[in-house]
Formats: C-alpha cells, structure tokens, sequence
C-alpha cells in the first residue's frame, strides 16, 4: 500500500469550512481505494497563525509543508490583517511558495457544468465554450526582485520594484505549459501573454518561450499577445485564448482573476502551485511526473460568511482532485472527483443533482454540498 | 477672434481615414463660430514617417507638436513595423508623450448612446449604467524606469525593467483625477487601483494619493482596489467601479483597455492625454485650466479595413470634442459634438439617426457617418 502524506492548511475566514469537505473526500479516497493510503495532517497557516504564534507562517508548518507529497490549503486573510498591518497573511503564503520553490501556477477557468453558463458576467454567445487554462509563473519576476520603499536612501521620496527574469526561469515555465498543453487530445495552443513592445523582461520572455517551444515541442501551436490586448480578448472573445495562457507573474495575477470570472462562480474554481521542474527529456516523454504541490481554491477567505456554514466547498474539492493527479499521480481518482462534481451540479434535466449553494443562488450548505460530492463518489 | 493652432498626426491604417471625418467637425466649428479660429495642420508620425524619413516621431513633427495647443491623432502600427523591428512606431508615441510632457491619459467608458448596449459582450444587466472614466498616469512607472536587456552584462543571462514613482509624480496624477471628478454633479467617487499588497511603488502610489486627496479634495470619495481584484470586478460587477478610476501606467494600461470593452465598440471610445498639472491651489477652483493635449481613439490602426472607407470615425470625433474641452477650452462646442454623435447613433424609436458602421454590425461608411455627424451639429 502506497502511502502519501498531505498537510491541511485550513486558514481564516471560510477556510476551515470548504477544506473540511474536501478532506472528507480525500478521506473517501483512502478509504475505498485497496493500493494507496493518504494521510493527512493540519498545521496553523496565516491571520489565525499571526493571531496565535504572531507570524503566518510558523517554522514548524514550513517543515511540515518541505516534509509532504503535497499541500492543501484553504484561504487566508481578512479585514483583521489589513494592509497596513505590520505582519500579514500573504506575506506568508508569499514565504511559502518562494521556499518550497513553486513557481508554476496552474487556473482552469472553464465550466464545471454547463448548466452553470447563466451565471456568468458575459453573454451567453461570449462565455459559451471557453476553456481556459493558465498557467502563471510565480516565484519570479517583480514579486521577488529588488525593491526600495518609500522613505529610505537614497532618494527618499520614490519607491522603485524591479521585474527581472532569467532564461531558466522561463524554460521551465514554459515547460510546464507544454506538458499542460499536451495532456489534451489534441493538444491545446499555447497564448504567451508579456509586453514586449515596452519592457525588456518582456522581450527576454517572448524569446525564451518562443526558442524552448520550437526546440523541445514543435508540435504545439503558440501565439502572443500584448497583455492590454489580451485583456481586452478575455471579455470580448475569450474563446480565442481557449487553450493554455503562459504569462509571468504580475500579468498571471491580473489576468488569471479576470479569466476566472467568466464561468461565473469562483466558488467553483481550483488552482495548484507546483515545484516539480519537467526537464528538456520531458518533452520525450509527455504527461507529468508527480511533484510537490500547493492546491487551494481561487476564492478569498469571505469574512462576510464565514462561520455560516455556507460557503461552496467545490473549488477547494477541485483543488483536491488537482493533487491527486499532479502530486500523488493518481489521475483515476482525480478524474472521479471532477464527475462527482460535474454530476452533483448538472440540471436535473441534463441527469444531475442540480444542487447550488449560496454563491450559485441556492440554499444549499457547505456540510449537504460536500455529502451528495461524497455519496455520489 | 481667438487662434487655435491643432497639429494633426493621421498616422497609419485607417488613422488618415477617421483623422479627416474629425478634421471637418473641427473645420465646421472654426466657419461657423464667431470669436474662434482653428487652424489645422497634418504632420507626419508613426509607422509612415518609419517608411519616408527613416523615425517614427521626425524632429519636424515634435516641434509642430510643442507649438500646437493641441494634437489630434488617428492610429499608428501596423504589421509591417512589428515587434521585431529595429525601429517601431510605438517608440515614436512613448517618446511624444515623453517629450511633451503628456502624464495624464483620459479614458472614458461609456455608453455613447445606450442603443448600444446590445453590443457589450457583458450581459445588459451588468452592462447598464457603466460609466467609468480611466485615468492613467502615462510618463513614469515601468514604462520609463531604468531597464536592462538581455545579452547585456553583468548578468547577461536575464532582462530586468524598473518600476518606479516619486511623490510628485503621484501627487499631480491625483490632482488630475480629482479635478476629473469635480466636473460631474455630484462629483464621482475615485477608485485608485494598485498592488500594495506586493509593490513598494504601490505603497507608495496608495500613500501619496490618499494624502493628496485628504489634503486637498477631501469632499471626494476614495477606496481601494488590488489590481487583480479590480480586473475581475470590470466583468463581473463594473458598475461597483462607476466613477474615476485612477491608476499607475502598467495597470492602466491593462484596465483601461480591459474596460473599453465593455461599451461593446472600440471604435465609438476617445481618449486623451494631458500634460498641464493642475497645482494645489486648483483645489479651490475646481474646473479644468485648459493645457496641451495628445487626442486619439482607443481603436488601432486595423490594417484588415484601411482604405476601404468603411472605419468607424466616432472615436475621432469623440477625440476632437475632448481637445476642444481639455485643450481649447471650449467646453460648448464639445458638449454640440458629443450631442450630435448621440443623436446619430440612437435608435429611430428613440429620435436619432440609428447609423450603424460595420464594426456596429451596419453598413454606413466613414464619409456618411462624418456628413451626418456634420449635418446634425
Ligand atoms: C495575496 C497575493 C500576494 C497573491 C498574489 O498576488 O500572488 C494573490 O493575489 C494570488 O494570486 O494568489
Ligand atoms: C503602443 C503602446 C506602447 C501603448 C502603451 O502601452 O502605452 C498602447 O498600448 C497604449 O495604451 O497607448
């Protein structure tokens, strides 16, 4: 029996209760299945870490997070930890992935079920049939370069960061992109997002990606795009982007929360952030080697609600599914849990439960939500 | 009768084909208004000053530019001047907008006529009531901070640009903003986008505009918002940002372009780039003091349609009602150009002339749609 060790981190606000289902469902997993065993364990992370031990993220959950196959987190910060605090939750999610050294993102923003296409911002003509991935760098760029505060010397009265790239750091990323884009059949288009008309970081990233791609995955189609123009393209004809979008940091920021409000329901929606580095032989041998892995829903902590019981659990039991198939390499499993949802919210018509929580304008809990997922499983 | 002097840079593409619709609006307010003169004169700019002297931005037209009250431009670029090219005619535009000094960018989106709501790719109940007004600072930032490319040493294996603001530089881009915002009854609230959470230079920005904005305009109201949740908030919810947007260049850039698609026609939206700083005193005498001015349409220059007489001239237009309110000073006659445009756009049940350019999915052509415009002012 193959076992796995996966650390919980639940956090602040409505954290605690959409990780909750989503280790059940994990739980389900080891369970029923007779080859693997997932043990799971939760560490403090985040506002409630600052409020206990006064930094969000503890040594003794860093050594836990280097120690496991892989990370599931559910969401951190609020009101209480604002900007302007000294010490704040994101400092620590920001520590976490610089250490654990992850820097590829990974954001479908697609339909969980179609049914769902009334809920989304954009006209149904527009939303119809995207299916988007992105797939940002995240432990470069200006996130992590130099940078110099206001009030400090020398010249005191401006603040400067600095966005820097290098060519390895591109390679890999965009590395993980093709391994991405070839997990469909037939493989999706590569969108390589900068702004090389103004930045020279820009200009290094266009040539990277366009020189890994044409020498390791020929076979993938690849296009860029400035990203003001692909900003525009994400409301007015997203399925234009369908594919996978490869951009840095700053950019994957932006456009990756703009992408993710088109399906209508971020409650709904995943992300991982790996470490593992597919290498130049990868390119031989597509589909990828299990590697550590954050995994958490794209949503905030939702002060507002939370404590309710009602926030949706589907985007953390995703992200569930996400690392069982990038970090245990249990894709089977992963697969099963995206039907399971997919079936828990299709319209009756269509054969499904149709059940909708709070966000999706029902009034179905966070606790109901989780059990059809489980029983349906 | 008071002399006006307008520089007017057709560029490429169809720029020479919408320039001259809204030269003619120009031409027609000159004839027919007693106390002012408007003289106009074309230069060469862009990628056809690349093809005939060899530079986008010859020293011929910079100067005409710096003795202008006020530019009128069409659109620049082209396939033929790629991204690749030694020579490019955005470079020309950084450096006009550098040169004269043009930190102020002025991008309204907004239902030119609310006919065309239909055209949004937001669904109409997220579309109405949109009414945001981008101002972007356009000269400092990442744009023009110091930069290094690769291939250059030390470190020849990366590329780096700097993001960089000095307090001054804000505070103007505020003052800006908020003399924007004092033209509406009640005055709009102003929403300052930044990454604070990250950047030292948005730490910086949302400091100095709060300051500024307390000290100065302290009857307008102000909040904040991350850049990534401001992206998403333009799709999912863009009336919850109706007012004054306010943003550094990088971000501006992306927003406002993000935003333009809102109104559902690029071809219909204006824009403005200002370079007089309103002072600290200018708080007590709201109003804008009329300063020199870059005008253009936010439209490219969609080499697919040039020359074939078919480019909507309506961003133009629009363009040469703000030069006459920024520039010229003359509030009335913009006010008569933006009535006009309405009336022609409105549907027939609604008393207009409902003309519909092929981008609007009709078949009106450039001349028409300026004899209209002209006929009905
Ligand atoms: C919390 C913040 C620092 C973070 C980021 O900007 O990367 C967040 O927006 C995200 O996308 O995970
Ligand atoms: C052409 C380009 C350099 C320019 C910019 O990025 O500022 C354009 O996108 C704009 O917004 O006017």
């Amino acid at each position: 029996k193959k076992s796995f060790r996966v650390v919980v981190l639940p956090g602040d606000g409505i954290g605690p209760e959409v990780t909750s289902e989503a280790v059940r469902v994990l739980e389900v997993i080891s369970a029923v299945s007779p080859d693997i065993e997932i043990k799971l364990e939760s560490h403090q992370f985040g506002g409630c870490a600052i409020d206990s031990v006064g930094e969000p993220l503890p040594a003794s959950t860093l050594k836990a997070c280097q120690e496991a196959d892989a990370i599931l987190m559910g969401s951190i910060g609020g009101p209480k930890w604002g900007v302007n605090s000294k010490v704040r939750p994101e400092q620590g999610l920001l520590a976490l992935r610089k250490a654990l050294g992850l820097y590829a993102n990974i954001r479908p923003a697609n339909f969980a079920s179609n049914s769902l296409l009334a809920n989304s911002p954009l006209k149904p003509t527009v939303a119809e049939g995207v299916d988007i991935i992105v797939v940002r760098e995240l432990i470069g760029g200006v996130y992590f370069g130099a940078r110099k505060e206001l009030g400090t010397g020398p010249d005191e009265d401006s603040a400067w960061d600095t966005m820097v790239y290098s060519i390895p750091e591109v390679q890999r990323i965009t590395r993980v992109a093709a391994q991405i884009a070839l997990q469909a059949n037939p493989p999706l288009a590569i969108h390589s997002i900068d702004k090389a008309n103004v930045l020279a970081s820009s200009r290094l990233w266009r040539k990277v990606v366009t020189e890994t791609l044409q020498a390791e995955y020929p076979q993938l189609a690849l296009d860029h795009h400035l990203v003001d123009s692909a900003s525009m393209l994400i409301v007015a004809n997203p399925r234009k982007l369908n594919g996978v979008i490869l951009t840095e940091n700053l950019f994957g920021d932006i456009l990756s929360d703009e992408s993710s409000v088109i399906p209508g329901s971020l409650g709904l929606l995943p992300s991982a952030s790996l470490a593992g580095a597919p290498s130049v032989a990868d390119a031989l041998d597509p589909g990828f080697k299990p590697t550590s892995g954050l995994y958490e829903p794209i949503h905030g902590s939702a002060p507002d609600i939370a404590g309710k019981g009602i926030a949706n659990p589907i985007g953390t039991i995703l992200s569930a599914a996400m690392l069982l198939r990038y970090s245990l390499g249990l894709e089977k499993y992963a697969k099963a849990i995206e039907e399971a949802v997919r079936k828990v919210l299709d319209d009756k018509v269509a054969g499904g439960h149709e059940l909708r929580t709070a966000d999706l304008g029902g009034s179905v809990k966070t606790r109901e939500m989780g059990d059809k997922i489980v029983e349906t499983l």
